[in-house]
């Protein structure tokens, strides 16, 4: 079989801070060929995560920084159109890293899973069914150990993850207060997502009265997807025995030094309260589970999702910076032309 | 019987950060009456210990501060020598909220434990069988939950607590490493505390080269009662799935306003760590069990205790600025004359 020609985003240099387009080519170039033990992937959708910026920037990090040159490492879902491997046959959907390109050639370590025909939408198997859900579901019910009656703050709550986390925290009877940037998202965080709250703090100039007048018994748990001013704010209203989740740190432009801010340790000890740091990777046995609750939620309607799909790869090298930005009115995607 | 006449120290004044003998006067007044429900306990020990900043400062705390004029707040351990309370006999040995101060009258709520024939010294019933052990005791076992094997690193490694924390993770099979200020003082971690590693903090131009050389593998266990720069540079050299418990936070004067310091969020992201605040008081009801193994422990040597006695009232105002200034050899106590 000829191999196809392949569409790729590369980076083309190493950023600090958010990559802008800049850092990208877009080339056009023959796909790699299939080997044996291996398959091809025709990418449908392309991933944006915030998790991004971490895998360019070269600084400590989960996983080594993405070489540049090489095509940009993203979460992607597609079909397979060729194969030889032994348990992965041409039209089968997975979901995986595969990249920023319309064809992928992989042996099968790099795919999160198979779709199933639970997956009614393959757009979803990167939101809701996959690594956002996934990652709400774990950080919350393992790092945060939610029950009900407890107050719940999340950090970009109309987001991909956060809007799915104070879902599932509704779904567990808790009270939960949603933190958006603008009044459309604080907006949808109470139409689409059922917060019981929605604070927009772009417009909302003393975070800490809000928080206080939103959360007057105090915050049991604050699922973090900011760091930074909104994350110093909650800080000064925890209750009693509360669990903070760090799950990302969005606010942050630079790790590197390490920016200052004001010391928690007070806090945490005043409070007796417990922050953990949260790698979905860690619970990658358990995705199983996970994906037959969320997709039975999705379901039922108990969880909303929301979608914002890009029309080309000439749009991917702007989308890393469009999401930093919060323009984005869901789960931002690129459909592969 | 006529009330005998008592020494108190008071607090005079609401000082900021760590208080001067110029905060505290002493006085010789009446003890109070013993009224029915109540016993008098004459001190035999009081303690000197890192949270009495905490306790006279203007700031959130666990407990409210000391009001100004009141006899200053302290641990101490005494004698019955009156009764009114079917459950305390004259003659019975205390430990308890007692104050700086002759005689106490109680009502039995300000008791922390009776003395046993288990206890052969009262001193150490405010050392490593008092709050100091069952602090090392409960931060250690249930917030950093030891497995042998472990790296565990201290802060203020040869201090009451300190020394307890490195004493039972060797216990438990870890490897410990002390950070303590001055020579003297990282060479008991290694001659009286067992430590397999002893930094000494004040003499230790680049900290973060000393613990990468002394954590090789990183660390995975971090008992903070310092905060500031011990902390930060220790954050440096967190191992994945780390546990830290924020006991105390000696280095830093005031928090109020919030010091600024580097922000954590990311440290504990990456290594997948966890921060808890610990107070002992979470713990009252398992007092019990945790006095009966730190006796057996220190009955079969394998606990060390150091005390640092001071004889009389006139010592007590200037003894927490002695404490802070780490001029103590180990445990700080005053013996009441």
């Amino acid at each position: 079989m000829t191999d196809p020609e392949n569409r790729c985003v590369l980076l083309n240099a190493r950023p600090v801070g958010v990559p802008g387009p800049e850092f990208f080519d877009i080339v056009t170039r023959p796909a790699d060929p299939v080997g044996d033990g291996e398959f091809r992937v025709r990418n449908l959708y392309l991933s944006i995560d915030p998790a991004m910026r971490g895998w360019v920037n070269n600084a400590p990090n989960y996983s080594p920084p993405v070489p540049v040159g090489d095509v940009m490492r993203a979460f992607a879902v597609g079909e397979i159109v060729e194969s030889n491997h032994p348990d992965y046959a041409i039209g089968d959907r997975v979901s995986g890293t595969f990249g920023w390109q319309r064809f992928a050639v992989s042996d099968g370590t790099d795919v999160m899973r198979k779709l199933t025909a639970a997956d009614t939408s393959p757009a979803a198997a990167l939101g809701v069914l996959g690594l956002n859900g996934l990652t709400a579901y774990f950080g919350l019910l393992e790092t945060c150990a939610p029950k009900a009656g407890e107050t719940l703050v999340v950090s970009t709550a109309a987001g991909a993850v956060g809007s799915c986390v104070g879902q599932i925290a509704r779904i567990m009877g808790c009270r939960t207060v949603g933190i958006a940037g603008g009044p459309d998202k604080a907006q949808t965080c109470l139409d689409d997502f059922g917060y019981d709250y929605a604070i927009d703090y772009k417009n909302t100039p003393d975070l800490d009265s809000a928080l206080k007048h939103a959360c007057p018994d105090g915050i049991d748990m604050y699922f973090d997807n900011t760091s930074g001013a909104i994350s110093d704010a909650v800080f000064g209203h925890l209750a009693v025995g509360a669990r903070i989740t760090i799950c990302g740190t969005a606010s942050i432009q630079d790790w590197n030094p390490l920016p200052l801010g004001p010391r928690v340790h007070r806090q945490l000890l005043v409070a007796r309260a417990r922050m953990t740091g949260f790698l979905i990777h860690d619970y990658a046995d358990r995705y199983p589970e996970a994906v037959a609750r969320l997709s039975a939620w999705l379901d039922s309607g108990e969880i909303t999702a929301r979608e914002h799909i890009l029309k080309g790869f000439d749009e991917a090298p702007a989308a890393l910076q469009m999401l930093y930005r919060g323009e984005n009115t869901g789960k931002l995607l690129i459909e592969v032309d």
